[in-house]
């Protein structure tokens, strides 16, 4: 079974690598870029067949290792 | 108007960043991951009103800086 996790820093934590980004895009003459948020998405395949355990199982993932809960906050699509 | 890309590894490039999350899983007794790819999402927030004219900007913008087409993949979502 296929789970996708998405992982972005939370709204207020500061996003230098977004930033960067952001510049890069202007200097390119993409002036109308306002913001950049960046993150990252994680898909995993896993042995298992029932989507309830599954989602169990990948939200366990996301706070013991995936995401920095503190500053990063998770969503979890069973496509 | 916020736009999301998603940009994965093409089918076939390894991923040493998906390998070392999985055989990270794994030390954690998460045996059940076969797979794990991981890629970024970008979220840009632009100063535009129209979707179409948003999504070819977009579309420049991977092409031009966001993806490297030739081992990378993307995905537009206007949502």
């Amino acid at each position: 079974m296929k789970v996708v996790v998405t992982i972005m820093l939370r709204p207020g934590v500061l996003d230098p690598q977004g930033q960067a980004v952001q510049r890069a895009l202007a200097s390119l003459g993409f002036e109308e870029v306002r913001e950049v948020r960046q993150g990252k998405v994680i898909e995993l395949d896993l042995a298992l067949a029932d989507r309830e355990e599954a989602e169990l199982r990948v939200r366990e993932m996301c706070e013991r290792l995936l995401a920095n809960t503190v500053i990063e906050s998770y969503r979890i699509d069973l496509p």
